[in-house]
């Protein structure tokens, strides 16, 4: 496949590329962000691969790399995501999110050939209605709560437009909290995962700080993710929005306690007020009915081979 | 009062600023806009006004404002409204609106004093809502169907972030097809009231071209809106939601020959296609009894005045 990838310096491009290295046959890439992707991207042998630091939020610079690269598909991954900052800098993280994603899209819309975007977003969009519902489909009506899900419920919103009245082929997820290798530890899986290896390793005195923990989410491998994503591109219907999701719900503090049972290892928990957030939906599962349906993708990664998975890869790292 | 208006060499200002030199003793206002106002603001004796000159993307700029003149209220009229322009521009309109919107409520957050704040916003977001619903009420779903209805649906959203999380004084309007002297003739009933005149006066041939003219639209006096938002910042509930409406739903057709039989003209209709819309929502009415309940406004405005007072306005003017 020939795909460009937006946000390609993120812990999710990077598992897509590993899957496509391994999936696709003779795969042309273009990675664009305006970091540096933390991978050697000579390494993987079936894929041939070119990244480009630019800005993203210049029209002419996407339509200048889609008139010279010819992609098929764009993986729309490029993103503020982390819903702690962005209550700290709201308005950065609505401008900059919408304004990426029109200069992506006006790029497309201006260069005229077909080319099937993925435009990823949150089960965040939903807010109290995942209350409500449970496991939620993607019929519910949408209730952003912070500052984040706004800016992704804005994505949609304009992604409806340019899909409905200027013709382009967009399909768009809700991605419910997936984790994995790679992920930065700003993410509160990524920061257990982490800290408690260095605790494992006599690096770190026996504490975690915790934010809320008895939050039910609905946590899928990002492996699983970013499969789906390959499966809506072969086989999503164009202008629907999936639901991306496991369909089963745990708590944080599970996920905790599995991962000190897999190091043989147990910590004091202490909660740190600055974890805790402005607004927290108690609980968030998703239905992923209609994905299944309509592309007979799965999840297929058990929640025990995630937490070892992700413990081996933080062992390796610190 | 004192008052901050953006957006302040707009139609809808200038009917604002009549209404409270006439109802507020001693206003001051200061008027911010890229544009200077079409009017002069010596010639009224009641009011004190200073008008302003910026780039109103720059909450720094706002902050400044705020800070040396302490407004009690700001009306947010600033906006690129057009629906048609926002079709050819949808990235501009998105942004540009948004922006605004997040360098005020920056400004008026890192300021810290109470301020009230109106958002003034549109009917646009109800979208295909507002055929099931009838007159259509604050609690239905948003279905906005244009780049224009998209750009205020997301400035709902902020709003209600900043107003739950930061504990900004901020009262929303859906105002609905609004209509009166001053206003620019890209919008119709402007339009049409500009070109019977000077059918009348002999200074065009007797044909008018039209778009789609059977649209049910609830056409309210842009002075009972202006009231209205008036009232709103006296007696509005802080974080609420308004339909500004007559609640009675009327064809463009009904206007346009109300028009001609005030004028004893009767003109030639032709069809310009590029005056339809992409899409278009057959009827939009609204009901008004929230706004009714919680500040005792009514539209006191008959049509036929209204529609007077209009050919009076253009007669002057062509």
């Amino acid at each position: 496949m020939r795909i460009l990838i937006t946000g390609f310096a993120g812990f999710v491009s990077r598992h897509f590329f590993n899957l496509i290295s391994e999936q696709e046959e003779d795969s042309i890439v273009i990675g664009l962000d305006r970091n540096e992707p933390a991978f050697d991207i000579n390494q993987y042998k079936n894929i041939k691969c070119e990244t480009v630091k630019t800005d993203l939020k210049d029209k002419n610079s996407f339509l200048n790399i889609l008139q010279t690269f010819s992609p098929e598909y764009i993986l729309h991954l490029a993103s503020a995501s982390s819903v702690f900052y962005s209550w700290q800098h709201p308005s950065e993280v609505f401008l900059n999110n919408n304004a990426i994603f029109l200069a992506l899209l006006d790029a497309v819309k201006e260069y005229g050939k077909n080319i099937r975007i993925l435009s990823t977003g949150t089960a965040d969009v939903y807010g109290i209605s995942a209350i409500k519902n449970s496991p939620i489909h993607e019929t519910a009506s949408l209730h952003p709560e912070n500052p984040y899900a706004v800016s992704k419920t804005s994505q949609e919103m304009i992604a409806k437009i340019y899909a409905d009245n200027f013709g382009l082929d967009i399909i768009q997820t809700r991605s419910f909290t997936h984790f994995g290798a790679y992920q930065k530890e700003n993410f509160v899986l990524a920061k257990f995962a982490k800290e408690l290896t260095l605790i494992k390793k006599n690096k770190q005195a026996p504490v975690l700080t915790i934010g809320n923990i008895d939050l039910i989410r609905d946590l899928t491998d990002v492996r699983d993710v970013t499969n789906a994503y390959n499966y809506l591109f072969k086989k999503g219907k164009a202008s629907e929005i999936y639901n991306v999701c496991s369909e089963k719900g745990r708590t944080l503090r599970n996920a905790l306690e599995a991962m000190q049972k897999e190091l043989s290892i147990n910590v004091e928990l202490k909660v740190d007020e600055k974890l805790l957030r402005k607004v927290d939906i108690q609980s968030i599962i998703g239905s992923n009915k209609k994905i299944k349906n309509d592309t007979a993708w799965q999840p297929e990664i058990s929640f025990e081979q995630s937490i070892t998975d992700l413990l081996d890869y933080w062992d390796k790292k610190v």
